[in-house]
């Protein structure tokens, strides 16, 4: 059996996102730090270490516009050069002062137009860069009870899904993410999974789910969206990350390590590890206090044990308990997987591929972060906004 | 205008729970008051003084099997000569001892064909009262993780709605309700509205949902949500009651008005009040330390003040500074409404059906209470589970 | 009675803070306004035009360093020329680098003195302009679990607190606020009302709790907690806002007006409205989509509009009716009293005061806001950091 | 190392509660389990087994009236005869009809004189069991607000705790337990630590604080009241059980086993496992759809469980990251630790102790659970209320 699981292991991707590699924050303060990429040139070198060290993030997400270059297939290119490929493209329609109440939602139609563009431009640079992934976060919504109308908000809502399903061309697909709140604070136009899920329906097989695993209400079962998402088809990857009360940049794992593993137990059990199913694995988050790039390396490494131990629990045994309503044996079956220590199997995972069993004490040895400290001087660092 | 709120507020039909007559409490302890009804003939005979002082409450939903009686017919016409009507069928599948580990999700298939025998019951109870809407809730879901396989908990719950679906005669529907959490400390079956709205989809039209204002995780917006399925076309209707952290039994308004009046304001919008969308308002409450016959007229007005204000809102001023991206006006418009005090139109409109203005004074003096105090005496009260 | 309750009304003083004038926004984006302040004069200026049209904010709180200037005698001048006073002082010490892993609280000795240095400063200025409050926020924590020794921490801020304390002069105090969380996402050093108290305990009369009423965890009694600290002498004062999930800018009163009418009913119970005790009624939130003066003069009228329905609570009803065990007559009581409109009350005072009796009418005829947007060119723009 | 941690946990006691083993559920259902005690003496005998296969559960803390018994010399007799001691007496004011408005707090003087003498009557229990502990949780609390005044309940409250303290003799001490919510759902008049901590810093030292881990709102940094208690010299000790979104009933470690070790690693920081701090730990669950017996052992384990790795953080290495401001390097010392599995140390020192390293297998074998089937027939099972 733990032949298959390292197969399978072996064969998970994680996609790290640029914006992690730059500067972020809160409302309150961004904090700096030293050796920040100041492009995306220099974001795509960062995400290569993250895939250097793990062997397992090989892919990079771009959000558009801050990753926009004039030549993509240059851009393309240097992540090669890197060994890593461009992963899904992220729309920005949150940015510019025309947004303030709303994009695609706005009231305005003008606005409406312009947002619709910016996102039909993001498939312009699926076509350029390869990419099939089309991620769609909104931050349109409300901050007032009355301030706009709800439901014309989905009609316009509806009318701009619509308008980018039919731009996707063969093999292309969009990935609709929804959110509680932030930075809307009364109401979200696209809230719960089962607003997105209703929209993607109507559209076609092409419009999937994605699950941001810190979008929630307090109490929500999220592996029971996995499940039901998984069951209908519809769950087209996740953009993990850790929340505590609010905020959704802490590192994967940190916040509820359980919740991570019940997760993975579900996308295990619904099929979601065969790379056919096209669940995609992507890190959504940035890293305020910590460095950036050892911040990646161990998000990589949790969601890798989470997968690990999900691997670990025994299916017959679990059906059986299951079968028998023996509660207590049931809910032990799955204990007994997480419970084990896992790190030393995906060392060894690690040293079969050629890599360092600990990457994060080998991005520590490879002198990186000095040298990128030492040479991105001058110039602007990346960050939100930049 | 006040013409057209008044024949509204006229229009509008708040159906009243039998189960809000009898004792209830918390798995702490159930209070007993004095003149509870000791069967379903008494339970109806209560109901119908709430109809008798505000006019607005004329049908009963009942519960089955606690309201099970051998001739249906007859309990029907006791209802008519008391003035009211047999409103929605309860169906319960959680209170016998088969079904702890759930009742049409259970992994034991005998436990499944029981509870969904019962199910098809309920229907033979609407062909007999002549009952138009079923009402579907389940306690199954899960306390501990890994207790059952959440995904195989799905296809069977979408087998037992297939099969009550089937058995739905014309002019008949069943509402599906969802429920964050309780009696499930873990996972629940039916947690959320996508749940409830995914399965009604697969179904038809004779299958809506039905929002319980107590039955979401703190922080979710429900005047969304009723937003949304008002535009899907799949808003059943109402289980109305108050929550503050939990437990989902206090009086509908008590605990938040202006959500109420938020949710009443997108059912307007959304044009909820013409009977013809079929959108049934509810009470699902019980009256743990308060009297429960007041504890229901006072609901009943809760909710009319909530729709006469939601009526008041100047629809051409809020679209027009929605549409101006007026923040403030916009929320200005609506709060407008909220504050202003109804009670007044509300006691002319009940003055001009022939009520008294003061429906909690006019039942206090009525006598009633010490009446069925004093007539009940000997047998067993009715509660949850009797 | 009405004579009473105009009296008190009179007499309430509802500061407004100098932020409030300033651009502001989320992590995502600030959106800039026109007319916007570029410096603490005329913020001012902006503040005593909410005072103004409404009576009712004669008072502005600064906060340093975002307020420093270099001659505090001269801004109090100009203040007062405008007709409005400087009140309370708020410290900063969260948007300096050196406070990334904490300020009061840093595991560095170096950043701690640091912290404390700004802190006694900001007594300096108290000093220098008659104000007699200091506000104490630490935005102090943990982003992630073992970052840091938590009771080490409460062992640094106790010193730090002690530093200030010994620093106060006669007839100053300080307040300190509590939050549940953000920035910092895991743990905060002063996370809830129990924490803020034990520490002012300890230090004496001087260091009173304030209340924000956007730092609570969701389910959270507020209006407990007020009476709680009402009763132990330990209530010194209100920061408000209102807030749905998370962020706490929104408009007091726009999110739950019920919950902040029971607030200030505690607050009437308690004699908190007796200039005497101290409590003071601050405002303290930002406008990021809506105009900053309007949003001020509406946060003010809706605090005029809950402590007007808390005065007209009819105290010897309630006091019967929760002695007799009359659960719905107490509720009703005070429902009463929720349910008036007072609108016309309070526009009845402000023509008595000489006021327009609509202050967001007669600030938008006014023409200041067209005046600022066109005078306030050039410069950079006040807001967070700036 | 692991000699002293082994020692450590050697050392532990964990109580367990007499009402574990009887019947519970929900406000909606109570399924019987075959071979639940019918009295405290069969109470005590199954507690007995879950030490006997633990060697970690010594004590058995009782419930007054449930397990009030006319000699309770024989009781404790009967459990030393069985290897247990009494612990806590719990006292219960919640479950008598005169207490529907509350026992301490209620409007109704001859109520709160009744309720305080069951409260002297439990110190009572404890002179004759020769516990020392007391434990205080108060239901008390309102529906609506206005249904009564929180500060008078408030000074109620503490009127009855200063008789309760004065009354302790010796060696005696009471734990005043704090809860969010239910069963008043409106307002808890001992809702949080802080409420419970300033009642007991009135007092003295003989009243202290216990933590309930299922009795807080969401978002709540538990560990950190651990330690801030632990600091102030006032944690009585725990009441352990699991939450999910509400009940405080789910097996320890179920719901968040890494919030348990944050937990323990608080304690073990704060030097609470040194039994002369007094710090009890105890069970307060119930288990409602799986065996009693089985539920409590592995109840026992998981605290068992998250101490051993809260024993195993290197505190050495631990200091010198969080000195360092090395967020990740203290972050991951805390991990490794989490992320060791520790079942083999614990069952070597079950081993070394004469006891079966598999508890739970071992009580599986031993035929118990059928032999009480068998005998214990007829009779009332005990239960809530019961």
């Amino acid at each position: 059996m733990t032949t298959d699981i390292k197969a399978t292991l072996r064969a998970q991707r994680i996609e790290t996102p640029s914006w992690a590699y730059g500067n972020s924050g809160t409302r309150f303060k961004v904090f700096a730090q030293k050796g920040v990429p100041r492009d995306p040139y220099e974001k795509l070198a960062d995400a290569a270490q993250v895939h250097a060290h793990t062997g397992a993030a090989p892919t990079v997400a771009l959000h558009i516009p801050w990753d926009a270059v004039d030549d993509y297939a240059d851009l393309a290119r240097h992540a090669r050069e890197h060994g890593v490929a461009i992963g899904a493209i992220n729309s920005n329609v949150f940015q510019d002062d025309d947004y303030m109440l709303g994009s695609v939602t706005n009231p305005d139609p003008r606005v409406r137009r312009k947002a619709l563009g910016h996102l039909l431009e993001c498939v312009d640079v699926m076509d350029a860069t390869g990419s099939d992934t089309l991620k769609l976060w909104f931050s349109d919504g409300l901050n007032y009870p009355g301030q706009d109308d709800l439901r014309a908000r989905q009609d316009r809502l509806a009318e701009a899904l619509s308008a980018v399903y039919e731009r996707l061309g063969d093999g292309q697909r969009f990935l609709l993410e929804y959110k509680l709140f932030e930075p809307a604070f009364y109401a979200t136009d696209v809230p719960d999974w089962g607003t997105a899920y209703a929209h993607c329906l109507r559209l076609g097989p092409k419009a999937q789910v994605v699950v941001d695993t810190g979008h929630h209400a307090p109490g929500t079962n999220i592996e029971f969206i996995v499940a039901f998402l998984l069951r209908e088809g519809r769950l087209g990857g996740f953009d993990f990350n850790s929340r505590f009360y609010a905020d959704d940049d802490l590192m994967v794992g940190a916040a509820d390590p359980f919740q991570l593993f019940r997760i993975m137990h579900e996308v295990v059990r619904g099929g979601g590890l065969d790379p056919r199913t096209g669940v995609a694995f992507m890190l959504d988050q940035c890293h305020n206090i910590e460095p950036k790039i050892p911040g990646q390396i161990r998000s990589v490494m949790n969601v890798q044990e989470a997968t690990a131990k999900a691997l670990l629990v025994d299916a017959a045994a679990l059906r059986a308990a299951q079968d028998a309503g023996d509660v207590l044996g049931a809910n032990a079956v799955l204990m007994d997987a997480y419970n084990t220590d896992v790190r030393p199997l995906l060392a060894e995972l690690r040293e079969e591929s050629g890599l360092d069993p600990d990457p994060m004490a080998a991005y520590a040895r490879s002198g990186y972060s000095d040298k990128i400290a030492a040479e991105r001087v001058g110039g602007t660092q990346a960050g939100w906004g930049a």
